[in-house]
């Protein structure tokens, strides 16, 4: 039922396999970051759980089969390709570096080995869907990083691109690191704790500001954020401070927030209400958390839109899907690019993560360190369910505080060594040399 | 079924209405482009569709209620607020500006007039649903204009924040212009045209680079783009050449598009194949596109993706949806909200598109010129099915047509004009002075 979101050139291919008779030819495909985008010293593994529910799910509806057979590419098709599409299933494996390891250029993120249809058609999803979490994660973990212990909040669901682009990527980023966000059905759906009281519309519906504060603190008690800028943002803050407790805190969502956040602060205290936290939230990002935090700003809270849910400043990934191997027959045959500066490595790998450096090894090797490859889906199987939420956003958290600092800070550091090993190194040899033009 | 995918304050202040006796005060919100992102001379109104999908489907599930009951902000909230939820649809009206249509700041792109819940619970996925879609559609239009009259086709969905962010992306950049898609489930659900022939995995999974060629031919026929670029791409020009026809063109995916194009025309030409097309993929968006153009380099196609896809230079818009009038008893009352550089405007309006400017007014004022608000939904009922995506591409095409030459360049040329009406000025001064702090 979802086979069709893909690019049309995976299911032409998939054709063109099944007329050439490779239908029961063996591949494999690695989903791997070519480059880190400007500004990053790694990349958070997240989707997995996306991709494994789009590979167990994998196919083909009888209305969604008769529209490629009325597409022009498909005139020349046979019709057992499109009977072999209503039985269409994912039959393979897949092997994943679980969520919230941080990764570098170079390093398959994920492998599937099926049979060669079945490989090419996810390439399109595998792509998106890893892509995005992962770039969503990492910025949240960018920010995480320099709000030194402040609470930074997903609140850009408005801006992802789609509603439910928001959904995941709130999750992606709670993965990162957030303390939460404001998206209610990633709440709902992967329980993640959801934050958010107010919005001006609150206040500017009631004739006067005292009296919205008073009923959002009659309805939501010690939860009660109230949001101090609608009209001006002193004024504002005396009328939560004079209003007192229940209090979580007030919002600030424009303005000078240095300035504001320390007359906030005062206004708070002498009120006696030190325990009252002043949230910023409007056109934050890393740099500006780390600025207000450096300067010294009381701020107890961020959130963070628009720049995280779109990872505006880097709102793609330079990851390829690629095959690396194929076997029929028995036979073997290893697969490389190497057209103009686009090139991949032949055949299966693994990754073991050594304390100062990464080797990237033939599959089946031994190696020291961690191996991050692990097999998830085996013959179209799931393994074993697969971990929530909390376990991938702890290993984030312990991975990152294993980095060096250098490559923790929002300014690109020396790269993580990032080495191939000596089999490796022969096979990327031996294969440039077998490759037929 | 959908209510929760919106963010938490929505529902807080649904639960706060509800409890300050609000529930039968009706509200108008507008969505509003705040200010064009940089680079561009006005945004393509699209994603009307999904937003009207939304808002007839939207309810709560049992489950989802039982989620909201067990949330700390919620905890002070009455039983008959939950039941309300149970029996929860939008019941309002909802105005909008057809796709297709340019616009440019401080224009409402729809009007929502409902009961406060229910006009306040839409506002995240309103603006999340229209802003991505109008930004892919803006971009895809300046690429095509640029492209001047060659096909430029998207080819983003593998990098699209999403898979599912990929389909309705390919619909907007349809809409935008573009001539077709790699997305099939868009062409499915939306009969875009779609394009797409064979990978680099196609050519090695074959021993040979013309055996990987010859096979596609015969499953192809006259539908065949041979992929030239993955060992060498003159070489890989002249095995396609060598094979002839059925053939409709070849793709170089790398490399110096300017020379490569003029070696491959030349290569075809000789071959005598004079109407094989030659189509350009990777990294490109409209500058390059113009540049291409410019020097002259004979591409026929330009396939987009990553830029396009994620509106790279500009992922977000700076819009908002804010409550601009409210009655209750009877009584209107005009809102506003006059934060630091934060400003929305009183009142519920209309755009009047004039031959060289627009004029904003007030619902129910006179105007010249069209107007572009138009109903969609009244009391909760569609007024007619929604038009499909040709009309929209048609409509814009039609009305960049009569945009001044200079704002259809990718530079910032002179702004639209976009005046207020005498009324409209009046109730912002009115208002204003009655804004309560």
């Amino acid at each position: 039922m979802n086979a069709l979101l893909t690019d049309l050139y995976e299911l032409t291919m998939a054709a063109g396999y099944f007329e050439s008779g490779k239908v029961s030819e063996k591949a494999v495909f690695e989903y791997t970051i070519r480059r880190l985008p400007p500004h990053r010293n790694f990349i958070l593994a997240a989707g997995l759980p996306q991709v494994v529910d789009y590979l167990l799910n994998l196919s083909f509806a009888a209305e969604e089969i008769d529209y490629l057979r009325g597409l022009a590419q498909f005139r020349h098709v046979s019709p057992a390709f499109f009977d072999y599409l209503r039985d269409f299933r994912f039959t393979g494996d897949l092997f994943a570096v679980p969520e919230g390891v941080p990764m570098f250029p170079s390093e398959p993120v994920l492998t599937i080995r099926a049979p060669i249809i079945e490989a090419q058609i996810p390439e399109t999803y595998v792509l998106s869907a890893v892509a995005f979490q992962s770039l969503v994660a990492t910025k949240a973990a960018r920010s995480v990083e320099v709000a030194g212990g402040r609470a930074v909040v997903e609140f850009g669901t408005r801006r992802a691109h789609t509603p439910e682009a928001g959904v995941v990527g709130a999750r992606a980023a709670y993965i990162g690191g957030c303390a939460g966000t404001s998206n209610t059905l990633a709440g709902f759906r992967f329980g993640i704790p959801v934050m958010g009281t107010a919005a001006h519309s609150w206040v500017m519906s009631f004739p006067g500001e005292m009296e919205a504060f008073r009923q959002l603190q009659r309805v939501l008690g010690d939860s009660t954020v109230q949001l101090i800028d609608t009209y001006d943002t002193l004024e504002g803050a005396r009328r939560a401070a004079q209003l007192g407790r229940p209090l979580w805190g007030v919002r600030i969502d424009s303005g000078d927030f240095l300035a504001l956040s320390h007359q906030v602060r005062a206004i708070l205290d002498q009120a006696g209400l030190p325990e009252a936290r002043i949230m910023a939230s409007g056109d934050l990002d890393e740099y500006r958390i780390r600025e207000l935090v450096n300067a010294g700003a009381p701020i107890d809270a961020f959130g963070v839109g628009t720049q995280l849910a779109t990872s505006a400043d880097a709102p793609a990934l330079s990851a390829v899907y690629k095959m690396v191997e194929l076997e029929f027959r028995g036979i073997q045959r290893f697969t490389a690019k190497y057209s103009a500066d686009k090139i991949s490595l032949p055949g299966s790998k693994q990754i073991f993560r050594e304390p100062a450096r990464d080797v990237v090894a033939r599959s089946g090797e031994c190696g020291k360190g961690e191996a991050l490859l692990r097999p998830v889906i085996l013959g179209g199987r799931l393994v074993e369910p697969l971990p929530t939420v909390e376990p991938a956003r702890r290993r984030a958290a312990e991975w990152l505080a294993k980095l060096p600092a250098a490559l923790r800070q929002l300014e690109v550091g020396e790269p993580w060594p990032v080495v191939y090993s000596r089999e490796l190194r022969a096979l990327i040899d031996r294969t440039r040399l077998n490759v037929a033009g």
